[in-house]
């Protein structure tokens, strides 16, 4: 496992850096910015998509799946989404390689260039509203509710695992509504899922908002987000949900004929999350010895170890450990007997803890003796020993337990790191030095906006949907304003 | 809906077109070669990727997933992999568009040029080999049992929905042993893997069998594979996997410790099913009348029809269907209510009868009187009046005896369609005339091979893994033989 993680304080970058690799969850691959997701990590993926594929179901959602090629032209078509786009995408510009005449290896094919380049996916509006054009006709065919799970590419110039690669796997939902309150309606409910799914899963608090004209999504009319604050006191927006007017609609030439048979737009939504969830995740619980995993999303959620010198001893712990790894399993905790004979307990001890095991049993010749187990907790550390007949029922506990615990440990850093400021000489003394939410008054320009930006690098995260009408005035310009607004750094 | 389904007797391949777009799987896109999986298509995919991952997790892999692009270099590193794959894949050339100086548009940016070509994964095994190097150092690293749900992409010329398309959905294993005896154990289980989940889940014989040289992966040893029949009696390679010996080992320079310390490539094997799977199942159990599902597979396996005059008749019936519904549903059955008042039932009968909806329910005034429902099932048209307090078990029975009765139907015309043939005029009549498989003694030459491929576009499907020695005579060189293989023309 090579040497200690960098301690938080001494430098939070380079503990992020080193533990997404030390804790087998990814690493980077020899092509520039895509990142290889390890087994490890994937199982949380998998566990993310799994629950939040219920909760879209469950809100009336069918998965489907697009093209992952957009033709240059689509991307073309809504002014301000290219805009947004074009700066940063892979283009596919032939479709086959030979042998070069010269010998000297293979080579593009410059016979092979296609008529019109290929943008590889960094969203798929212009894709899915070019075929909702033939889905849609009449009132009848509206809502059309549909999510996509796939791979898009943005050409990043500065990656980071997790947090800001080239290519990142997501959720991408696109929606069509016979009208705008509906699709409002909608842009909102996805909001609150995302944040339900966020706070109760992950662990980790998040504020609702709306982002500035600003901030918005490429071709969206407002955009709402879940913005989370890390450890370090950076802001990192864990999803976005967009009300998109009939912007691709209209793009697109969508229309459907209404209960009178006249010809409408269709109004639209999409919303996504994607693998930079496995960021925020890792940087809200984590440690100096770790990672900190909520059960709800562990791979393993209990690991055992058994202590013992030579294989009679394994076998009388195996033995007495089976039946309660069958009993856990049959609960739907998922339990890892680890009886590597290669690897001495303390090496266990430290491999779990670097990977965020949530629950940690050790058997032992006195456990053996006294009927017990020793448990442990990762979020606390904390250890008892538990007799063997009350073990399942302690295990239960300590899953909920720290579920609860460490979301409520985020929660508390959170409340202490929102800051109200009420002049720009705070706002700047707040931000070097605390960091954190400051939640100040604006004028709602864009220029105070990019002002502020650019002497402090503090952005507006958000406009919180539950911030209270507060008359005052901006902290930059003396103008009047209605409520305050999240500024924080972000990733 | 639209006009009737063309009949498979005048048009197979028109049938099959007509019906993947009607039955609402699958649509072209409007980019070249690459198709939408709609919404009800993508619901089947979804269950078949379930159940495939559960088979996958309990024989020991992992998922994980790796990166899109392929660096050119990559790619031409083993010799007959490049070959293979070179002339049909997506390169990505530039990473940034934008405006043209003359005003005419977006371009590709002619100053963002990569210095070297991105290749749009075909397949992964160079990608996954480069990392693999990194992560493989001692025998304790082995096996690695690592599988991929991902996206490649193969510039076909020809492509047809499901069947052979530029972008399709796969799943990729890729495994690494310490010895070749490990690793053929490993491809030959994946062969049986597949096999079981063809002739269980999908109710489609397949047999299990090698490919010759000629028809081998690019890079392979050995490839194992399971072949098909279509009802128009061609055959389908529905799953394919490969002992890659050392060559990727080699390629890549992946070695490991062995427990005497000594350094050894490591063994390879690769495995993989793609949505070519959804043509298979199509093209095995649908008929005149549209898709015919396996229950074990199929989106919606009941579905209710209402048959009522006015909102007190609805309301009545629906009361009545409510509990049936939620009885259903606790047992694991899909099921849906369809009660829309916007279509007649005739219409929505042949809506389920097109989508291939195993069980359909009706429920009229004279069922309300007399406690009964109708009970169709799509297989065979067979109807029939059944009490409500017999209903439930009804249709778990008809569930499975549906799921038994197409892999029977399915199976007896893949016997029917098994010919043995002794000489090459028999083989060419039986071809052209008949159709299925052709079991016949060859010479083991890839001349041979080739001839009989131009001459009569029949390829050797496989060596049965089961063929019987039996002494005999190639039917075109006339040459020792010592067991058939079986021939097709194929998709
Ligand atoms: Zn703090
Ligand atoms: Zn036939």
């Amino acid at each position: 496992m090579g040497k200690k993680l960098t301690k938080r304080e001494e430098d939070y970058s380079k503990w992020y850096n080193e533990l997404v690799v030390k804790a087998d969850l990814a690493e980077s691959s020899g092509v520039r910015g895509c990142m290889v997701i390890k087994p490890y990590g994937y199982a949380i993926w998998e566990k993310m998509q799994a629950q939040l594929d219920k909760m879209f179901k469950e809100t009336g959602h069918e998965n489907a799946y697009f093209p992952l090629f957009i033709p240059k032209s689509y991307l073309s078509k809504e002014a301000s989404h290219v805009e947004g786009f074009a700066k940063e995408c892979a283009v596919v510009t032939h479709y086959r390689l030979k042998n070069a005449e010269d010998g000297s290896g293979i080579i593009v094919d410059p016979d092979a260039k296609l008529e019109e380049e290929l943008i590889v996916r960094p969203t798929s509006e212009t894709i899915i509203w070019d075929t909702y054009r033939r889905w849609i006709q009449s009132y009848r065919d509206l809502p059309l509710l549909v999510n996509q799970w796939a791979n898009v590419v943005r050409w990043e110039m500065r990656t980071r695992l997790f947090l800001r690669t080239a290519e990142f796997l997501w959720q991408e939902g696109h929606t069509a509504h016979a009208t705008e309150k509906e699709a409002i309606a909608e842009a909102e409910q996805m909001m609150h899922v995302y944040a339900e799914f966020a706070e109760e899963y992950m662990g980790v608090p998040v504020i609702k908002g709306t982002k500035t004209a600003s901030e918005r999504f490429a071709g969206a009319v407002e955009t709402y987000c879940i913005e989370a604050l890390m450890q370090d006191g950076k802001a990192l927006q864990a999803g976005t949900s967009h009300f998109l007017g009939q912007n691709f609609a209209k793009a697109f030439d969508v229309k459907f004929a209404n209960k009178e048979g006249k010809q409408e737009h269709v109004w639209a939504t999409s919303w996504g999350v994607s693998t930079r969830l496995m960021g925020a995740l890792i940087m809200t619980h984590s440690d100096d010895n770790g990672l900190v995993l909520p059960p709800k999303l562990a791979p393993i959620q209990v690991v055992i170890v058994p202590i013992y010198r030579g294989e009679d001893q394994l076998d009388a712990i195996s033995e007495r450990v089976a039946p309660l790894v069958k009993e856990l399993r049959s609960k739907g905790i998922s339990v890892k007997y680890d009886n590597r004979d290669t690897h001495k307990p303390g090496f266990k001890f430290n491999e779990y803890e670097l990977k965020g095991v949530p629950v940690r049993l050790a058997i032992g010749q006195r456990d053996m003796e006294n009927g017990t187990y020793e448990v442990a907790r990762r979020d606390t550390f904390e250890k008892e020993t538990v007799a063997a007949d009350g073990i399942v029922g302690k295990i239960e506990f300590l899953l909920e337990d720290i579920q609860k615990n460490i979301h409520k440990k985020a929660l508390e850093h959170r409340e202490n790191h929102i800051t109200e400021v009420n002049s720009y000489e705070e706002f700047k003394e707040v931000l070097e030095n605390k960091g954190g939410f400051l939640s100040a008054h604006w004028d709602g320009t864009p220029e105070t906006e990019e002002r502020i930006k650019e002497e402090t690098k503090a952005t507006i995260r958000c406009i919180p949907i539950d911030a209270e009408e507060e008359e005052g005035s901006c902290m930059v310009s003396g103008k009047p304003s209605l409520k305050r607004v999240l500024f924080a750094k972000a990733y």
